[in-house]
């Protein structure tokens, strides 16, 4: 997987990247991370013109929390962040995909990543274990 | 990457997933597709109740296109199929995770995914080349 280490980014690259982008009715473009290194992907979450300026400025990855409808520092209450490794732009310019290098889970049930859901043969199955107790990541 | 080859899924697996997604005020769930053995994120599309189940029964990945406002059975015209590996649901169950096989490119544009568009020093940069002319996936 070719990867850019050269954080944070230009004030020209930020520019041209937050044209780029196709903000739907409420602002928000939705970004998938994936781990930069096994390629697992992580979670999925909204981010906003300010979120993504944020996180090409910072190089710690920002989203828009749309149920607190508040910038989301990842890792702000967890201190689970994640790393931008790159950062990239789909053809349409409606989906953002982050190669990041997570901190600790993604999950806040405290699973490495969100996707812990699969179908199995009659049922749903949880197929990812818990690796840390998420009391331990919000009971601070 | 644990995997399922089991498909089609049952009726019951089928009715359970459909009650854990929730899908959006149009109806509608965001579904990223990575290819199941090399980890690359292919693209991101969306799909309404009914792509859900026609995935699930098929075998074969069905997603409801916004800007035609109809099921979009992926490579109908462009042959570029995807073959349902495992069918995963977040924390949240409001984003879909499809491990897949793609047929040839998932990109409309001949590109093998839809992430070409990188950040770099001071702009955005294509990534990846073109693999089949986009005259050949649609011009029949």
């Amino acid at each position: 997987m070719r990867e850019n280490d050269a954080t944070p980014k230009s004030e020209q690259a930020i520019a041209r990247t937050l044209t780029a982008l196709a903000f739907d009715s409420a602002g928000l473009v939705p970004a998938i991370a994936q781990q930069h290194d096994s390629g697992e992907v992580l979670m999925m979450a909204w981010m906003n013109l300010e979120a993504v300026e944020l996180t090409l400025r910072t190089g710690q990855v920002c989203y828009f929390s749309r149920s607190r409808n508040a910038l989301w520092r990842k890792g702000e209450s967890s201190e689970q962040t994640q790393r931008l490794v790159d950062f990239r732009i789909d053809c349409d310019g409606d989906t953002i995909l982050l190669l990041v290098d997570q901190q600790g889970v993604a999950c806040h049930t405290g699973r490495r990543n969100c996707f812990f859901n699969a179908v199995r043969d009659d049922d749903l199955e949880i197929i990812a274990e818990v690796e840390i107790d998420p009391k331990d990541l919000y009971g601070k």
